[in-house]
Order: structure tokens, then sequence, then C-alpha cells
């Protein structure tokens, strides 16, 4: 049950079969239908995610009503509203899954006292943390530098495979352009 | 000399003296003139650099040669390309300094040591990568979803006290709007 867990950890750090039984031990693992929701937006945030199966979004609504999609995230990728979760404040984001879907949750104590308990773990989450830094960097630069052309090459390139499970209507949202735009792309 | 540096550390941590020399041994000081250059945009990335006096940017030129300015930072904050530093590619960043400063800069191979032979040094960059990463995340949720006249008001609770360091050419450039539609948001 815990095999894909082990595997995800096992690509950063290597533990020992005594630390992984205390490892998984914190971790609950959790199903979600299309749809649903894993966080609402302006509530407490208390966990972060590591997707098993599925596809989820992070999003923001604006003040007149609109979706912004700040992140898509399948298997072996970890989803939440970070800063809410890291800020132990409630959330700006919203996530929900875009497919039925399989996660990993871990709680704000329990990553703390994870990593008091087991301190290769600490520096897994140094790395983890460091390569959502860069992926969201590359997310912003995107946004205040690029034409639509190209933050749709940085979206295939980011998203390898998501195309076909993603709508359209999500993808453009994403993109931050309209879903007539996003179609003269594809072309 | 090295006070501030401790005292920066023990804002998360609290090494024993013994640590603490371990520490600062792995830290270089350097000093830099306003205009000087950390980072040249497709360089390696070899340092991330503890601001203790002065003000820096990070930045990119866009294919039209505009330039966009990701981030500010002044003393006590970190700069670097991150994405550049933690993937050990070269830059996609530029940083300069807006006035002269003084840093302490850490290499990565330094980074990696200290975390092994200090460990409470993984938690303190762990902490400090949530964060940033927080700060990102609140940056982007800002360009995609709010307008500028709420961009700029991010912008003076983000940089609190930088306005009047800070060339208003420059806030125009990190808020992504003309010199202009500034002078308006600031009246």
């Amino acid at each position: 049950m815990f095999h894909f867990l082990q595997k995800h950890i096992q690509e950063i750090i290597n533990p020992t079969d005594d630390e992984f039984e205390i490892i998984q031990s914190f971790f609950v693992k959790k199903k979600f239908r299309k749809r649903q929701f894993l966080i609402q937006e302006h509530q407490p945030v208390h966990e972060i995610f590591l997707i098993e199966k599925g596809i989820l979004k992070s999003s923001i609504i604006d003040s007149s009503g609109k979706e912004h999609i700040l992140q898509f995230a399948a298997s072996n990728w970890w989803i939440s509203d970070f800063a809410g979760f890291f800020k132990q404040e409630t959330s700006s984001l919203a996530v929900d899954c875009i497919e039925d879907s399989e996660v990993y949750a871990l709680s704000y104590e329990d990553l703390n006292l994870l990593c008091r308990k087991v301190p290769v773990m600490e520096h897994f989450f140094r790395v983890k943390s460091n390569f959502g830094y860069v992926a969201l960097q590359q997310r912003i630069l995107s946004l205040m530098s690029k034409t639509a052309k190209e933050r749709y090459e940085d979206f295939i390139k980011q998203y390898p495979g998501f195309t076909d499970h993603i709508p359209k209507q999500l993808i453009a949202s994403y993109l931050g352009v309209s879903r007539e735009t996003l179609s003269r792309l594809y072309s």
C-alpha cells in the first residue's frame, strides 16, 4: 500500500526500513471524487497532499468572479495552498480535483514532528521546497515576460501528457488567454 | 563582524557557539557598488546571498529588451536566481544593486556541506525556502488576479519603507505598469 510513498521519497533520500515505518505512519491516504475540493478559499489550511493518482488544480477567484489557475498537479506531485499552510493562515487558493484522485495527506504538526523524529526528512522537504520555488519562479517569469504562444509552449514542457486530460477551458485559464486564443495556439 | 549573520540565523534556530563557528566559516562577505551585477543572465549560478546592507533586485529582460522585475531585496533578505542555483543551471535572471550593498555569499557546494555538518541548518534552509515560496505565490496571485492599484498596495505592504529608496521607474517595472499609471496610483 505504501510502496508509492516509499518510491517517491527514495527519489531524494534513502531512509532505513525502521525510518520508513515511522515516515509512513504520519501519512493518511485519502480519496476524492472529480470536482471535490481538498481546500476551499478563506479556510484554515491543515494539510499538504502528495498525489498518487488523478489530476488536481490550485486556483484563485478574483473580485469579478473569474478563476485564475496557479498550478496543475498529477501523480508524484505535491499540492496545497502552501502559503496558507506554512504561515498557518487561511487559504487564498482553492484546490480541487479535475479527475477522481488518491492522495497522501500530511498535517502541519505531523510535518514538523516527522522532521524531528526522522531528520533525513528535513533534507527531503528542503529539496522539495526548493524545487517548488523553482516551478513558481518559472511560472512567474512566464506570466511577466512571455507571449501567449511562449506560455503555451512552457505549459506543454512543464506538464507533458497533461493536455489530453485537462479541459481546454482550464488550460486557457492557466495561460491567461481566451478559449479562442488557445484554439489558435493549438493549430 | 558576523553578529548580523548570527542574529539572522537565530530568528529560526539556536545553534551552539561551536556550531556557529562552523556556520560562519562557510559564508564569504562581499561588497558591491550601485549598478554592479551579482548575477548576470545566461551564466552559471554559484551562490545565494544574504543581504546585510543595501537594496538589490532580480529581473529578466524579455525578447523585446524590456526589463521585468521579479523581486526587490534589502537587509535580512536572501537573493539569487534560485532556480538556476538549485537546479545548477545557467541563470534566467540578473541580480544587481540599486544601492551600494554588503552581502554574505554561500556557494552551492558549501550550502550542502554546511547542512551535513550542522544539521539544524537543514531546518533553517527548509523554513527559509518555504517562506520564499510563500512570497512568490503572493507575487504570482497578485500578477494574475489583481488590478494595478491592488498590486501597488501589495507592494507597499511587502516592502515597507522601500518606496523612498527605489526609483519610481523600477517600481513601475515591478508592478507591470507605465510610469504614468504609477503616478496616478501614488496620488
